[in-house]
C-alpha cells in the first residue's frame, strides 16, 4: 500500500495514501486493535451536521471566514450524502470521549476540502486546519455528545418510534378484528374465566401505547445539546451566543428541536439522557418479550399445544423434522429483547463512571443506545411484516378450550356464593364431568339456572 | 402456642388462636418458607386503601349492605393507623399473583371485623365473608396491581422525591455558594481547563433535576389502576360503573390523582408501569454513582489526594489507623446505588416474564421498586444531612492545583494557534517549568501577552 | 429509655443503658438511617468466629495475655450461640468498609466480657479496650473480607448446595421413575419428535448438576482469607506467623478448609471471589427458570393447557375462581430466578468499583450473596417438598398428545428422505388427517411399513 | 443482478447466481432483515468442524458413501482456509435454534461440492442433498450448540487466556521491579499507611490470576458436545456409536479435549455453559475494571493529580487543549468492561428462557459470548502494549505523598495505643504540622523514638 506522511503534535505518522484521514486517526487505528465495533455511522454524520453547523455559526459570528465556513460545509454535505462512508475507520473501543473519531473527522474535512479546492493530500499547508478551523468553537468533550444526541434523537424518531408504531397499529388491528372471538382466559398459566381475543390483542397494543410514550418522554433530555460547552462546560474559546445559536442551526439542518442545554457542565460529565433513553428502550423490550412470548405460546402446536392462533408459515422450520413450522420471527424478536436488556445494563455501568468535568464511557454507551433503537425497530417492522399481520384465529382450538373450561363457574359466584361454585368446579374436575352435570348433581342450580347464568359470551364484557 | 381451626376450600386449617389471619393465610406460611423478606407494610397499607374504597363502591352500587361496607371500612382505618402491623406475616416469595396476601388482608378484615362487632374467632358464621364481602367486586388479579400502583406511587412522591429534592436544593445552594471559586478542570481524570467549583455543583444539581423529572414522567402510568378488571380483565363480576368509580374513590382516600386504566388487560398482564418507574430510580441511581464518587474524589487527601473540598467528620474512620475520616456517606450512597441498578434488572425480568392474562412476578417486581425508592430517599436525605450540606471548598489545595496547571496554556489557543500553545506545554512539562516561563523562552508570547492572556478566572465565564 | 455516655476518638455519645455495643456502633446508628435492611446475622457470626481465632492467635503468638483471650472468646462463644442476637442494630448502607460492624462487634466483645467478670457498662476503664485488645493485629480492612467470606462459605455449604441437591436428587428419582413414558418431544414450543418423561427430567437434573459443580469451583476462591492484611494488605501490626495461623484456627473452629489468602492486597481490595461465587448462583438461577418453567407449562390446564404433568395442590389458587390450582411454587422459584439475577448486577457493581487498597462495597456485595445464597437454598427446598416431589404423570394427556404428533414422522426421514417425509407432514396437516392415511395416500409407504417404522416408544432411545 | 432458481419444502426462491447457498439461506435474508449484526465467522468455522466430523463419522458408521464424505469435508476446508467467507450472509437476529446458518452451511457445502465435481449450480440433480448429507445424522438442535460450544472454546483458549495472560504477565513483572518502591496507600480514597507500589501491581496480578483460573474452571462444561442428540436428545436417525465417536473425531480435528455431552436433553435445552464460561468473562471484567482504574486515577495530573505513576503517551489527547496527554488505553479498557457487563445479562436472559427441548436463544447467547471473549483479550493485549507495560513509577511524587502522609502514625498504635495515635495525628492534620512535631509537642514519643519508630520502608514488610 502507498502511504504519504502526516503530521500531528507528537511527530509524524504513515497514512494510507488515498485516504483523506490524517495522523491522528492513523494513531487510533494502530493504538485500538480491538474488537471490530465500528463507530456507527451514525455518528459520524452526526457530526457532519455539528460540523457545519459550527463553521456556519463561526463565520456569523466572525470568527471564521465566508470561504473557510464555505469549504467545511461542503465536505460535510458529501458526508451526509455517504460519499465518504470508507474514511472513517475507528473502532468503538477507543478514547472515551470520542476525541479520536472528532479529529478523524476533523482531518477528513480539513484533507478532503482541500482536495475538492484543488490541492494535494501531500501538500504541506493546507487551506484548512484541523483543530483551528474545522474544530474551532469546539472540543471532543462537547462535539462528541452533541453527536451522541443528534444520532440518537435521529434514530429514534426515524427508526425506532416509527416501526414500534408499525407494529402497535397491526395489533390494534388485530384486536378490532378479533373483539368477537370468545376464548379461555389463562392466569398461572392455568385455565381461567373467559375474555376475546381482541381483548388480548388490546393489551398488547396498550403495552406499546405506553412504551412509545415512555420514550417520547425522554426526548426531551436528548433535544439538549452540549456544543458551545467547549473543553469543561465553560465555554473557553467560543465566540458570545455560539452556544444558543450553534443550537439553533443544528435544529434548522436536521428539522428536529434541538436546543442549547441548558447546564453544559452536565452535557459533558454525565450522560445520563442516554441512559433515559436506553431506559425507554428497555422497557419496550420488556413488553416486546411478553407479547412476543404470548404468541408464541398461542400458535404452540400444531395438534398438542395451545393452538390458539395461527401464524405464517415463513420458511421450513426444521431441518431434521419435516414440515415444522415454527415461530421464528417470535424467536427473532425476543434475541433482540434479550440484547436490549443487557445492553441498558452496559450503558448504565457507562453512565455511572464520569468522573469530575467528563464521561469518558461516551462511545460505548451511544454504540449499545444505537445498536438497541435499530434493533428493536427492525425486529418490530419484521415481526409485524412477517407474523403479525398474518395472524389468524385458530376456531377449533379456541372452541373446543373454551367449552371444555372449568372456569366458566366464576360466573356462578354472585348466584350461589364462591364456596359452592368451587365445590362444582372440584367435582367436575375430579370427575372429569361438564360443569353443568356436576352443578345438577349438587343440586345447586337447575339446568335453566345454569344454561342462563353460564355464558361465556356473556363473562366477557362487563368493561363495555 | 394456641389454635383454632379455620377452612377454606381445601379443608381445615390451625391458626393461632389470637392473630386474625385464617386458613390462606397459615397455608402459604407453611407452604413458603423461604427467605425472611416480608411482603411490605406498604402494600398492607394500599390494600386497605383499596378493600375500602371497594367497600364503598359496592355500597353506592347497591351491590353491599352498608352494615358489611362500614365494618370493613372500619377494619381497613386500623390496618391505615398502624394497629394491624403483625397480622400480615407472608413473605414475598409466594404465589406470584399476591393472592395470598389479597386473602390474607381479606381474612384479617372479615375475622376483625367480626371481633369489632363482639363476635368471638371461632364463631363458625361470621358477619363478613373474606370472598364474598371483602374481596366483593374484585380478584387478586386485580387488586394486587392496585395496590403495587398504590403503594410505589406513594412512596416515591413521599420518600424518593422530596429527599431527592432535598440534596438537590443542597447542591444548588452549594453552586451558588461555590460561584467565585475559580479551580482546576479535570477530564480523562486529568488536568485540564479551570471552571469554578460551582460549577461542579450545578452540573450536579443539573443531574438531579433531570433524574426527578424523569421520575415524575413516569406517575401518569402510574396512576392507573387496574382495579376493576378482576380475574382476567373482562370486569367479571363487577356492578356498572365500578371501575371508574372505584378509582375516583381511592384518588379521594389518598389524595392522589389514580383513574381507573385505559386496558385493564395489560394491567393485569403486564407491569410495565413498575419497569417505567424503576427505569427512573435507576436512572437517578446512575446520577448519584457520578455526583457520589466525584464527592469522594474531591475530598480526598487530606494531604496525598486531590482535597479540593472538605467533608464534615461524623465518626472515626479506622479502626486502626488512628485520626483518619472517611467519606461513609458516600460509601452508602453508592451501594445503594449499586443496588438499585440490579434491583433494575430483576424488575425487568419479572416484568419480561407474564403470559397470558397475567403477570405472575407481581410481589418480586414491588418489592424492588419499595426497596429502591425507599433506598434512594433515605440515601439521599443520610448524603444532604451529613456529608453534602456541610460541604466546603479546600482553598489552599484549589489555589495551588490551578497555580501549577499547564491546561491553561488552551487560553492561547485562540492568539498563537492549538500547535504553538501544545509545544509550550510539553515544553513546561517535560522540563518541570511553568508555563510562562517555557512561552517566553520559545518566543511566542511577551510577559506581558502572557498575564494578559492566561488569566483562569478569564477562563471560566463565557458562558455567563 | 434510659442512656449511659460512652467516648470514642471524636467525642461523647449517648448509647441506651441496657446495650453493651459502644460509640462507634451509636454514630453510625444516627448517621445511617436509610432502608431497614440489617447487617446479616451471619456476618456477625462470622465474626464472632474470626475474632475468637484472632485473640487465641494472638495469645499464642505473645501479644495477648490470656486472660484476655479466653475474655474475648467466651463473649464470641455467646454470638455464635444467639445470646446477643440484639446487640447488632447497624444497616448494611454504612460505611462501604463495614467498619462500623467490625467496631460493633469489637465494643459489643468489650463491653460484654466486662459484664461478665463483674464489672459494670458505666465503669470508666473496662478490662478488655475494643481496639487495642479485641481489634488487636486486625483492621476493619481485613476482618470484613474475612467475615465476608466465611459467612458466604458457611451459607453455601450449609444451605444452598445441600437444598440445590435436595431438589436434584428428586428430578433425578422422577427421570428414573419415568422412564418409560413416552411422549411428544417439543422444540420452538411446537410438536417435536418423542421423548420421555424421565428424558426430560434427566435434562434437568444435569442441569443442577453442573450448577452444584460450577458453585463447588467457586469455593477455592471463598476459601482464602483476608485476615493478617490489616490496613493495607502488608500486615502492619501483626506479630510474624499470624496471617496463615489464624486462618488455620478458623479452620478449625468451623470445620471448613480455610487458609491465608495468597494475596492480601487483592483480598483488601477487590472482592471478586464474591463476583464468582455469585455467578454461580445466577447460573443456577438460570438453570431454575427453565425448569420451573418447563413445569409450569408442563402442569398447565387442567383441560385446556399442555397437561402432560400433575402438581400437588396445596392451596385454593384463586379469590374469584373457584377451584383453581396453580403452581404457586413454580412463582415463587422464578420470582427468587429473577432477584438473584438482579443481585448479580448488584455484586459486580459493587466488585468493579473499588479503588486502590479498598473497595468500599463490601457490605452490599456480601449482602446481596447472602440472600442470593439463602433464597435459592429456601426455593429449592420449598419447591421440592411441595412441587417437585409430588409431581406425577398426566397419562391421558400425554397419550392424546403424542397419538396426534405429525412430527413422528422424521422417523420416515432415513427410509424415503426428508422431502417426502415433509410431504406428509404436510397433507396430514392440512387435512386434519393422521400421518398414516397421508403416507399411504401418497404411495410413499405401505400400512405395514408404516406401522414397522414410526413406533414412538422406538424413537427415543437411540442413545441408550 | 443474476439469479437461479432454487426449491426447498415450500417452493422456489430466487438466489444470486454466482453464491453456493440455496432457498432456505435465501429465505431467511429476505425474513430477517434486523440490524447488522453478522452471525459471527467463529460460528461458521465451528460448523466447518463439525459437519466434516458428522461426515467422517457418518462413513465410518457405514452410513454415507466415502465419496460423500470426503466431498463434504473437501468443502470443509475450504471454509476452515477462509475461501468462503462471503457465503454465510446471515444474521444473529434470525430463529433462535440458528436453523438457518445451519442450512446456510449445509447449502452452501452441497452447492459447492458439487461444483467441485464440475457440477452446475443450476443442475436440477445435486451428487450432496443438504438435508439427507450433508446434515445426515443432525439436527439444527445439536448442530447448533456443538458449534457453539467450538467457537466458544476456541475463542476462550486462543484468544481470551493468552492475551489476558499476557497482561497478567507484565503486572507480574511490575510487581516485581516495583518492589522497592514504598509509597502511600490509600482506603476509602483517603491516605492509608504505605506499600509498596509492587504490593499493589501484585493485587492485580492476583485478580488475573483468579479471574483465569476461574475462566479456566468453565472449560469443562463447555468441552461437552450436543453433538448426537438431533432434534430431542433422543438421538432419533443416528447410527450406533456416533455421538461418542464424532465428539472424538471434532477434538482430533480441533485439537482441543472435546467429548459427548453426558447428558443430551440439557445439551439442547439449556446453554449453561455458556452463561459460565460468561459468568468467568464478566468477572474478568469486574477485575480489569478495577486494575484499569486505579492505574487511570495512580496516572493522573500531570501536575494536580496524584501523579504516582507515568503512562506512555500514545497519541495527542485533546483536540482543544494543548499537551494534553490522557489514559486512552485505560478508558477503551474500561469501555470494555461495561460492555462485558451488559452482554452477561444478554446472555442470562437467553439462558433462562428455553422452553421443552429446545432453547431458542441460542444465536444472541453465543454472539454475545463472543464478542466478550475477544473484546476482552483484544483489550487486555492492547492495554499490555500500549500502557501496562510502559509503566513506570513517578518518584517525586511518590515521595512527597509518602512524606506527607498522616497515616504512618499508626506504627505507634503498639507503642503507645490507638487513642494516643489518633491524638497525634488529629493534631497534626489540625495544625499542619508534621507528626513528628505533633508527637512530640503532645509529649507521648522523643523524637528519637519517632525516627526509631515512624519509618514506611519497615511499615511494609511484616507479610514477607
Amino acid at each position: 500500500m502507498d502511504y504519504r506522511i502526516e503530521k500531528d503534535t507528537m511527530g509524524e505518522v504513515q497514512v494510507p495514501a488515498d485516504k483523506f484521514w490524517g495522523a491522528q486517526t492513523q494513531r487510533s487505528r494502530e493504538n485500538f486493535k480491538i474488537g471490530g465495533q465500528q463507530m456507527p455511522l451514525e455518528i459520524i454524520q452526526a457530526f457532519a451536521y455539528l460540523k457545519k453547523a459550527a463553521a456556519l455559526t463561526n463565520q456569523e459570528l466572525g470568527v471564521l471566514p465566508e470561504e473557510k465556513a464555505t469549504a467545511i460545509a461542503q465536505v460535510c454535505d458529501e458526508i451526509l450524502e455517504g460519499k465518504l462512508d470508507d474514511q472513517f475507520p475507528l473502532v468503538v473501543w477507543q478514547t472515551g470521549s470520542g476525541t479520536q473519531s472528532n479529529m478523524n473527522v476533523n482531518e477528513v474535512v480539513a484533507n478532503r476540502a482541500h482536495v475538492l479546492r484543488g490541492g494535494q493530500l501531500t501538500d504541506q499547508e493546507k487551506f484548512l486546519n484541523p483543530n483551528d478551523d474545522v474544530n474551532k468553537s469546539q472540543s471532543s468533550n462537547d462535539t462528541f455528545p452533541t453527536a451522541m444526541h443528534i444520532a440518537a434523537y435521529k434514530m429514534v424518531v426515524e427508526i425506532t418510534i416509527p416501526k414500534v408504531e408499525q407494529l402497535r397499529d397491526t395489533l390494534k388491528k388485530k384486536a378490532a378484528d378479533f373483539k368477537d372471538v370468545v376464548k379461555i382466559g389463562r392466569t398461572h398459566f392455568m385455565d381461567a374465566t373467559p375474555l376475546t381475543l381482541g381483548h388480548e390483542f388490546s393489551g398488547y397494543a396498550s403495552q406499546l401505547d405506553h412504551g412509545l410514550k415512555a420514550l417520547h418522554n425522554t426526548l426531551d433530555h436528548l433535544a439538549e445539546l452540549a456544543l458551545g460547552g467547549t473543553a469543561v462546560g465553560t465555554g473557553l474559546n467560543t465566540p458570545k451566543g455560539y452556544a444558543k445559536r450553534v443550537a439553533e442551526v443544528i435544529a434548522e439542518l436536521t428539522g428536529l428541536p434541538f436546543r442549547t442545554a441548558e447546564n453544559k457542565f452536565e452535557s459533558l460529565a454525565a450522560h445520563d439522557a442516554l441512559v433515559e433513553t436506553h431506559g425507554a428502550l428497555k422497557q419496550l423490550a420488556v413488553s416486546l418479550m411478553k407479547i412476543a412470548n404470548d404468541i408464541r405460546m398461542l400458535a404452540s402446536g400444531p395438534r398438542s399445544g395451545i393452538g390458539e392462533i395461527l401464524i405464517p408459515e415463513n420458511e421450513p422450520g426444521s431441518s431434521i423434522m419435516p414440515g415444522k413450522v415454527n415461530p421464528t420471527q417470535v424467536e427473532a424478536m425476543t434475541m433482540v429483547c434479550a440484547q436490549v436488556m443487557g445492553n441498558d445494563v452496559a450503558v448504565s455501568v457507562g453512565g455511572m463512571n464520569g468522573h469530575f468535568e467528563l464521561n469518558v464511557f461516551k462511545p460505548v454507551m451511544i454504540y449499545n443506545v444505537l445498536v438497541s433503537a435499530r434493533l428493536l425497530g427492525d425486529a418490530c417492522a419484521s415481526f409485524d411484516e412477517h407474523c403479525a399481520s398474518g395472524i389468524e384465529p385458530n376456531k377449533p382450538f379456541i372452541k373446543r378450550h373454551l367449552e371444555n373450561s372449568l372456569m366458566l363457574v366464576t360466573a356462578l359466584n354472585t348466584k350461589i356464593g364462591y364456596y359452592k361454585a368451587a365445590e362444582i368446579a372440584k367435582k367436575a374436575h375430579k370427575e372429569g364431568s361438564t360443569l353443568k352435570e356436576a352443578a345438577i348433581a349438587l343440586g345447586y342450580v337447575t339446568a335453566e339456572q345454569f344454561d342462563e347464568w353460564v355464558r361465556p359470551e356473556k363473562m366477557v364484557g362487563s368493561l363495555d
